[in-house]
């Protein structure tokens, strides 16, 4: 049995709706009888798969069938399950598909390229709507490919192929935040301790950093960026050797909240109060640490999850025919705690461009 | 067309192997092109299809020839991403299924029954071959319940029903193994801090603990145990509390990694050296917060990749025919660093039971 649809269209595959409506049931005991859930009366299950079975109609069709096309799942596919950055962004698409409609099913490849491709099969052998790709860290990342049979977005970590589309934090617009809060706290003399200089990320933020201080005429102090690694100790020890190097400082602008832990404990041990003599600002808004730290860290918030919502709305629209293409870039924000004293005015402040 | 398998057993399914032999492909070959992926020249992947229709063969058949009877997926539903405990077991059980033939989705319910039923639904829709149910905490969780169509097992969170399979950590002995590796370092004076006294987890390992200090005559210092919050915060206004009370300790077991990282603190703000004065241990094994103290912090190991691991064969078991039920406990091991100093002999330890 084929059913027709209307007659301008052509015959469509059996749906959910039609297995329901032979089976006597509404579309939702339809649903939970094939999907075999406990809470369906055994009379009502057998007519159903008679019915389902008289159709030909299959799980795939069923699938295609609850939502105009779509399966309601959709894939995420990590390279960063150890890390804390595929986690806010998992939760922030979730909310943006809506729990009570579409599944998100993660995969960690652990940044095995043999696992990623195992991954990306078993995904689209179970006929996801899409694919959202989040990368390990924010360097770019090579493409999974034009050939795929549905639309990708590419989160955190952009796309090395510009016609694929990515959403990703704008690390340099971060890095000027931070030296623009400490500004604001009307500081002037300004050191940057970082982490890892094989990360883009480390570059972006200093980028970032420098940026906003030769715009208001200044230099970070303590010779350039300290890069080291992403950890307190490296915090710590940096602290140590910058301030052999000069005490002449204000503040110090941290490339992640963990490194800016090691810097505020050598600085109070050093004698150095914060934030009256030195204000502290880090990078991640990593709850556990700047939340614990003495004083409490501020610090610039990335709103991975707001980057979520926007891979999830990206990925819909693309599913919907609309796909995008290139890198967005989305913006960072400051969380002020204890570690930093914005003034009430800013009269005193450095120039501002513009 | 059916195929006809050897004469002593009934006729079986089309499988991949045939829709192979039709198209004159490899397996590996048939798979890719069926699977859409990008690597199979045009015609060959036109021979497949046309083989797969002509043989009626479907996906879902497909994947159960694949591996007799077995879509090579599996689920892991949780309700703690945001916390650290699902990914371990995550890791473990990945490891023990082998990533090159099975892939685990992972889903997330944060908590909520509803959003775990909307995910229940997509994983049984998608055939997965079982599923591992991973709870936020170490207490016990309602079960899914008996009438599902694929195994289940549950992990660190046990079901309250003796009917399921659960893997879960010792908690009990984990307390013990605390307090036996004081008792090793030379420590009799054992004050416990711990966390949020509504987890089971919480009274477990104050349980474990007293119960070794009894078998060695000993008491908790301090008045008991301290309950309070999983937070450094905690450990460090817990610390103060106690050592108002007494400054006659020599060692504390704190419930979590966070909260001894606040003890330790507190200890040396107060002039009390770690380890020569009081010695310290954790539990977690929480390598960002235990590996970066000052010292690094001693901790009891749950060893929740090895439960993952375990919680993987057993469904791998129960998939085979072999299913479990009942509560199984893993053990868990001491990782020390520098905030406890074993003796080379335990000439005076105190007595050991048994």
């Amino acid at each position: 049995m084929r059913v027709s649809a209307g007659r301008d269209q052509p015959s469509r595959a059996v749906t959910l709706r039609d297995v329901a409506r032979l089976a006597e049931v509404s579309t939702a005991t339809a649903s939970k009888a094939l999907n075999g859930r406990p809470d369906v009366n055994p009379g009502t299950r057998a007519r159903v798969l008679a019915a389902a079975e008289r159709l030909s109609f299959s799980p795939n069709a069923m699938a295609r069938g609850l939502s105009a096309g779509r399966s309601g799942t959709v894939g995420l596919l990590t390279s960063d399950l150890e890390g804390r950055f595929s986690l806010p962004i998992l939760m922030g698409a979730e909310d943006a598909f809506g729990a009570d409609r579409t599944s998100l099913f993660l995969c960690d490849a652990r940044g095995d390229a043999i696992r990623e491709q195992h991954h990306l099969r078993a995904l689209l052998s179970r006929q996801v709507d899409g694919l959202i790709v989040v990368g390990a860290r924010p360097d770019s990342r090579r493409s999974l490919g034009p050939n795929l049979p549905v639309p990708v977005v590419y989160a955190y970590s952009p796309s090395q192929d510009a016609a694929d589309l990515s959403i990703v934090c704008d690390n340099v617009a971060g890095g000027r935040l931070a030296v623009d809060h400490l500004l604001a706290c009307g500081r002037t003399r300004i050191a940057h301790i970082t982490g890892d200089p094989g990360y883009g990320a480390s570059h972006d933020r200093a980028r970032g950093a420098r940026d906003r201080l030769a715009e208001a005429g200044l230099e970070l102090v303590g010779d350039g960026v300290w890069f080291g690694s992403w950890t307190e100790s490296w915090g710590r020890r940096a602290t140590r050797l910058l301030l052999e190097q000069t005490r002449e400082l204000d503040a110090v602008f941290a490339g992640s909240d963990q490194i800016a832990r090691g810097v505020l404990d050598v600085l109070q041990e050093e004698g150095l109060r914060v934030p009256e003599d030195v204000q502290v600002i880090g990078f991640d808004n990593w709850e556990v640490i700047a939340g614990e730290s003495r004083p409490a860290l501020s610090t610039v918030d990335m709103q991975l999850e707001a980057l979520g919502r926007r891979a999830a709305q990206s990925l819909t629209a693309a599913i919907a025919g609309n796909p995008g293409a290139g890198t967005v870039e989305l913006g960072c924000r400051v969380v002020q705690r204890d570690s930093t004293t914005p003034r009430g005015n800013d009269r005193d402040l450095p120039p501002r461009p513009g």
